[in-house]
């Protein structure tokens, strides 16, 4: 069995090779543009992990990994262009850096090269693991459309909150475990536990996400709090708070969240006090860990000993970031 | 053996299930949108007669027909975007109608759906399928990116006009019979002259095409002539007449082609005045003639009997405008 580290390591050594041709330069060096950026490989390690869980790891998992990454990769390139995003993980994002057109196209061409990584699996479960990824990636399209939709709106229900958060974040969390669980050879009520860990874990996160954005230690994370409160974000938070907030409190709160005052120290003052009054903060901290509980809860459904669980665990700890 | 127009009918039979879920609303009636405008299924056709030509048409066969109708409906959605089209067979565009946001995330819901409809192929020969698939849908894509980036140059080689043709449209006509071919049992010989037949096709296609938008009757055809030029398209005519002109006959077609006048009969007369005294329509002819040739030899190499190659012929003399 291997630590999150040691599959990531692997898992890049695989992925290193260049995917695209020379020609079209501008619209291959786009689509390579955005997998030179790198990041932390979560989703095809999670491919390797769900293999491993079962069985040794099968050459076939290692394509699946990298079309799961390429995918995710895709579906940066055209989010950021719906979000106008002008940074990804730091650098310039493909369409300011190749205009619109060459990155939806670059977009595309990722997405198809997702599709030729799957090709390649030899395993008997080809059909099914396409099935799977191809659910999947409807789903993430979903959410990214939902997520739009919200944008919208001036209130949206929790329920519909994390119904979008599913769809755009946690099923490619589940789904690259569930692809490796299939390679490994694990049974269907296996595939699903494992699946649904997969689901919770990344809801759990995204909890997490939103809060520490608002209550995270600005010397631990490296940046200033409040980054979802300026951009007048919705989040789990600020749903709840909507929600529990007295008559006067939701007045000021959607003033704020329709204003974009050029200094915003006072603006993340007023809405994080807000949050703190409807006690959205000890709220998440609760979901997050209901989240987790149920996370763990599915994992202990696995038919596998315990000891093959270990390094899932671990990675779930890190995640969440839980010490021992 | 059926006809192009029984198989029509037949893949229409087929392709008319909502291939979509209900939510979210917008996303997916942006992508039925696209489908519901119809066109000619020409390429899913040629899967079923790709297949018809070496056996009797698989149920498989259905399934890549489908998934080459999504593919098309995709790129059309994802190439409007690129182009501003403001219209696509009489109707509105698209990224018009449901804005470009939700019109990227339906051409990506649309692509993911043509691989789903490939997964539903039971045949053995799955991979190769995927493998030729993905290939095209690559092409495509280039020949896009190609076709983007010669609007930007005042001059282009007839050769890399040709290369962005074959990519961008003759491919995928070829791609489709393979497709066929494949699902048909036949071996790789077969297959790569089926292909080399629709890849020529599809160029004497684009050709006359060219030649017609300037040459075409304006009763025959339903539309006054000249659109290219009044667009400042890049076509097989007008880059030969920009390789063959005087001096003096070059001045005025550049001249013609940084400008948009608001009454554009002048231009399209002055214009094609120039195609013909370069003999730009005559040579274009003898150019489609000899794609047509190349077709037709490739389709002789193909080891069936001359009777199971009629209706592929009626096709091609069907496409290509040829009286008996």
């Amino acid at each position: 069995m291997h630590s999150f580290k040691e599959l990531s390591e692997k898992f890049e050594a695989f992925f290193k090779k260049d995917y695209f041709p020379a020609e079209p330069k501008n619209l291959y060096d786009a689509a390579r543009h955005i997998l030179s950026i790198g990041g932390k490989r979560v989703r095809p390690v999670l491919v390797l992990m769900g293999n491993e869980l079962f069985d040794e790891i099968n050459e076939d998992a290692y394509h699946a990994a990298a079309a799961i990454e390429l995918f995710h990769n895709f579906s940066l390139i055209h989010d950021d262009i719906m979000d106008k995003a002008p940074l990804r993980r730091g650098h310039t994002t493909v369409h300011k850096k190749y205009g619109e057109n060459t990155a939806i196209l670059a977009g595309d061409v990722t997405l198809v090269e997702a599709y030729q990584s799957l090709s390649r699996i030899k395993s008997n479960h080809i059909h099914k693991l396409l099935q799977v990824f191809n659910t999947t990636a409807q789903q993430v399209c979903e959410g990214q459309q939902q997520d739009m939709d919200f944008e919208q709106l001036d209130f949206v229900e929790l329920a519909e909150y994390a119904e979008m958060i599913e769809l755009k974040t946690s099923v490619l969390l589940a789904g690259s475990l569930k692809l490796g669980a299939i390679i490994g050879g694990a049974g269907q009520g296996n595939q699903d536990h494992l699946y649904d860990f997969g689901k919770n874990l990344g809801m759990a996160f995204q909890v997490q996400d939103d809060y520490l954005d608002v209550f995270g230690n600005p010397e631990k994370f490296g940046k200033q709090p409040g980054g979802d409160i300026i951009a007048n974000k919705k989040t789990f938070l600020q749903i709840h708070a909507l929600q529990n907030a007295s008559a006067a409190d939701k007045t000021v709160l959607m003033h704020w969240m329709h204003s974009d005052p050029k200094d915003s120290s006072e603006k993340v003052q007023a809405v994080t006090e807000i949050f703190k009054r409807t006690g959205a903060d000890t709220w998440a901290e609760s979901l997050k860990e209901k989240y987790y509980a149920n996370a763990l809860k599915e994992l202990d459904q696995i038919a596998v000993t315990t000891t093959r669980k270990t390094k899932l665990l671990e990675l779930a700890e890190f995640l969440l970031l839980r010490e021992h």
